[in-house]
């Protein structure tokens, strides 16, 4: 069995410049230390994290909403048709041992949520945070860029 | 077509004795005013609204997780077994037309995501709260008790 | 918990007025005999065997392949909006302690195999036979009439 | 995008030697045609058939349908996580843009009729045949051997 690190990257199928430069990044890095990069497979966060680990080299996996292998981004090397919409979330965040959140909205949330109850690690790059019943809940970590979300991210992947 | 309105209540298979209350209240309240209750059919703050509605009269149905009926708790009266594990979550929602989440974990966090990444209302009674980027986000629609989260829900509940 | 049997009803959602008629007697003779229909929410042989319940006073549940409820057939009284498109197929099946299939296509077909899978008995009505290595597989039950296949599926439906 | 293209290979988790035999057989020819094996990710059928690939340098794609990732056979390089029980069975079939079947039981028939109603060719060795209100359907494509099964589903591989 493959030995390489499976991480997901997650934000929104839209996003700002500076959430596209930091996708871009994570991906990037993630090819250089040898991570196989997952994904929802669409645009936005998703594009720039498969652009960013492309250009190293590293492979990439799109987990697609849709019945349609073309809707995945140009940067996408395995896409992945499930044809069961959002449900489609949380296969992403299984089928990978870490998950770096980047900005986003509610699909994000849900990815989140869905690996946090999984019991799989998330990094927080400029995303959500949570409160419960007014408690803070603190299990996003926290990281300041790209390579500590990286990092971070393969440190924990162990499962 | 039924005119009937559906509304999930979603919370935590295993909760506090306050959240019990208000779920079993809401329950209560939504059969009173002829709602049908959907919810993951699974214990805690579910089993309590579905308790709440039957005593009511009303009726209950239970989306659940595995491949087995008798998961179901006791007041479920129409048991949807998906076998998709947590997947189902985004069915709970889906299938109702305004949600109330009281409590809950990361499983229901996941739910109130998908609703909203769906535009379906969420009215809160001690659940969740949201912030983005350091900027709180305001969708999930609060409520101070289970008579102000139903009268809520069904307003909202149009589509 | 409700001690009502779920039987599911599948076939194409086009279907021949012959099968409209057949499923149209099922779901009525289902209604008469107590039991809970279970189908895909759609037109053709779901929506006749909706009807044919309804008239009888019977409840009617459609899991729907899509997002919005409103795709439901006139007779559907409890319509789930699973999102999963043909993935739903399976909850279909899984929702049921039998299946009556009559005619259909290869959605139908998946069905018959997803409830062979999980040991859910198939009662057929002019619908598919199987052979596996040129061998007869004669796992699906064959009825004369909807009262025939109602009375097997109801007397099959243990589980 | 990658150019490769993507082929199922589906059977059962358990098999006869015959089928093993040939399912390594036509894994080992899609590697060195260049393909992209795609399976369920567990034994029988899928491991022979990704032992083949993997004996000739190829990639292979397990779809899972439990929650663990060790769950997968030792051939498998890229586990997708989905959680989701059989329903996966729809994501292997839609993943691929043509499938060859060998052998296989009920989950094998599944995913023959997910295919055919999506128009994805579907290429039998030793599999189910198919019939409809006794006329036989002949939707599925005979092969007499691995490499006659290979080239026919690369060359039906278009969309």
């Amino acid at each position: 069995m493959n030995k390489k690190k499976f991480i997901a990257v997650i934000g929104g199928s839209q996003c700002s410049k500076e959430e596209a430069k930091l996708a871009e990044a994570v991906g990037h890095e993630l090819a250089r230390q040898g991570a196989i990069l997952v994904c929802g497979g669409l645009g936005g966060v998703m594009e720039a994290a498969c652009k960013g680990a492309s250009s190293e080299g590293g492979i990439t996996i799109g987990i697609l909403p849709g019945d349609n292998r073309q809707a995945a981004n140009p940067y996408v090397q395995i896409p992945i048709v499930t044809g069961i919409s959002y449900a489609r979330n949380v296969i992403v965040v299984k089928s990978a041992q870490a998950v770096i959140a980047i900005g986003g909205n509610y699909g994000t949330l849900s990815e989140i949520s869905h690996a946090l109850q999984s019991d799989i690690p998330v990094i927080g790059l400029n995303t959500w945070s949570l409160s419960r019943n007014n408690q803070q809940d603190s299990s996003i970590i926290p990281a300041q860029d790209p390579t500590e979300a990286v990092d971070k991210a393969l440190n924990l992947a162990t499962s």
